[in-house]
């Protein structure tokens, strides 16, 4: 049985400056928090969102029974995010499509909607709204601070924004920036929705039309990439939709691990909004903490003074174990405190998203941990 | 010194019944031949091109300096396979758009461009095209098959369609099937064509059109294909495009891989023909000779008698190492003559069309062994 969520918002007048030189104003954030903030206030844990998620993390919201959060196999009373003990927090970023201010709202320095002239917003800035929406929550440090891929960076940046606020990172399935191959799988994804004839420059809502065949491609070269060799091979293999026969089609469906890109690419494309992807996938290829110690990572985490978990997956090619690697020896470099696991699954980064025993034992054993701290 | 190569046409008005069940006839097959066929007529070495390339494999063509065929690297005078010994033909396939009849020839049963209504042709079809090819060159047994990728394929289907006609088969860098990504990554290259409002369902050059959108996703998902990770980085890494400074735009080139990519499918888009891409790609996804025996490798390859080497190189993900030592491991079941090399190199697929002094040496080693049959 799952607990109702339900999703608040939150209005912040007051403009946010942001890396890129622009800043936004007038937003709102869009979160869901789960159990109590105890009377030390020492108990919340922030949970960061990737690509395609949202504040809806746990829980299921009132009379939508198939609605559960994103992560709600990880958080929730009893399981390895203890609600009953924590005060869980999820947020949605700016820029997203799923409730905060994002693309398809209004600018309200023109009157007109943001479309592709909302401002391009980095990891750095995505932090810096989440602090001032815990600063309105009245949380000044977060015992926690947790997130899976893109998310994941958003947890290792906010150990170094506010080193301060964070007792404990969980990164998970993350990297410590992008490699040439990751920011090229974005760049294919971005060029088929922005060359969609759909796409209108980013203005496409006034012409009351939606890039879906650029999303659709969006989406299925990102189904590749979150998955493993080994688990598309042991759910699709080379098998057939239909029966024994060949129909020999160069437009037909004729293999099942096609019908499945195709389902995925068609349902994205229903609900997901063009330019938030094109500014997620960004944020992503912007994100590199060392960029500004001339690549050094071990001088770029100097500043954080969190303990940290990390964790990575086998079969992850996206953000493969060795990227995870690189920042525990960074950590390492500073002496800080680090667990590291790498859990040997089939599923590549979808991993992180799925129940696996070793993984949630092991989520669960560290937050029983920092429960003892303020127990 | 590159020598002088010349293209030759024949044309073949008997019909040539398809794996698929259709049939094609009228047609011509585009060929290139180096070297002199022997008195004996034993010398003969076919090579067997992949997706973008052609029967053009070596030489230039004769005032186009910058015209080297595409494996002039490995075939031509004094080279691995020495055209002073061998007698090398390159034949272009069918359903390609470099000279053999494809989908912007004209059908003879209708008069009208074919279109998207070529026949599905798959790797059996092109060695029985390649065959009837040799039979007017009054070649009745191969010195040598030899290919790449899925040239590499058509010399594995030589040695089962005529083990007659094969001494011996060179399959470099290729796969006895494509696993379930490698569909994926065909499908999803195919789907952003066929969903260009462009490709007006494959008849897109009546409209006077060419769905180059589509064209270029395709190519750019290729080209991360084709590349290793480490090659990636190592040539691109995050390096910017443009100086130190960030543009923070979702559309502007910021890295120069996002610059070599969208070269590459520009210069793609403005010669490669979209329907031709499609028949392509669909030969890979077929090609499966384990398919008839219930997906047993071994009891497929029984009846291959060649001598074999197989070459795979080591950050190769496209067709790993592993999916030739499937082909290895079949043969020697059947106490096949097998050489298996892998090679280490940090360029991913694209190896196979590269200099590297190993891989030189024992191709060049191997037709050394070869020739000395027949000197």
């Amino acid at each position: 049985m799952s607990f109702i969520a339900t999703p608040e918002f939150l209005h912040f007048p007051q403009a946010l400056p942001l890396q890129s030189g622009a800043s936004i104003r007038d937003y709102t954030l869009a979160y869901e928090t789960y159990g109590s903030l105890n009377a030390e206030r020492s108990n919340a844990v922030l949970v960061c969102h990737a690509l395609n998620a949202s504040h809806h993390v746990a829980g299921v919201y009132a009379g939508q029974d198939k609605s559960e959060g994103w992560w709600n196999n990880m958080i929730g009373p009893g399981k390895p995010v203890d609600t009953n003990r924590f005060f869980v927090i999820g947020i949605n970023n700016l820029g997203s499509c799923f409730g905060s201010t994002g693309p398809m709202h209004t600018n309200p320095d023109t009157g007109q909607v943001y479309g592709a002239d909302f401002p391009v917003v980095t990891v750095e800035d995505w932090v810096n709204a989440q602090a001032r929406l815990l600063d309105r929550l009245g949380v000044q440090q977060l015992a926690a601070v947790l997130g899976g891929s893109l998310g994941g960076m958003q947890a290792l940046s906010w150990t170094l924004q506010y080193p301060e606020r964070v007792r404990h990172a969980v990164v998970v399935a993350s990297a410590p920036n992008l490699n040439a191959e990751n920011i090229a799988f974005n760049e294919v994804a971005r060029r088929a929705i922005v060359t969609d004839p759909d796409f209108h420059g980013g203005h496409f809502y006034q012409h009351g039309v939606v890039p879906k065949r650029g999303l659709r491609i969006a989406r299925m070269i990102g189904h590749i990439t979150y998955l493993s060799d080994d688990v598309m091979n042991a759910k699709f293999g080379r098998q057939l939709r239909e029966g024994l026969n060949l129909k020999y089609s160069t437009q037909d469906i004729e293999f099942q691990i096609e019908s499945y890109l195709r389902y995925q690419g068609d349902k994205f494309s229903e609900y997901f909004d063009a330019n938030t992807y094109l500014l997620i996938t960004r944020a992503l290829d912007y994100f590199d903490p060392a960029r500004a110690f001339g690549g050094d990572l071990s001088q770029a985490l100097a500043r954080a003074t969190a303990q940290f978990l990390l964790v990575s997956f086998s079969t992850d090619w996206r953000f493969s174990p060795q990227r995870s690697r690189e920042i525990v020896k960074a950590l390492l470099d500073n002496r800080r405190n680090v667990s590291y696991a790498e859990i040997d699954a089939p599923h590549g980064h979808d991993a992180f998203l799925l129940d696996d025993a070793r993984y949630m034992g092991l989520i669960s054993a560290y937050f029983d941990r920092i429960a003892k701290e303020f127990a």
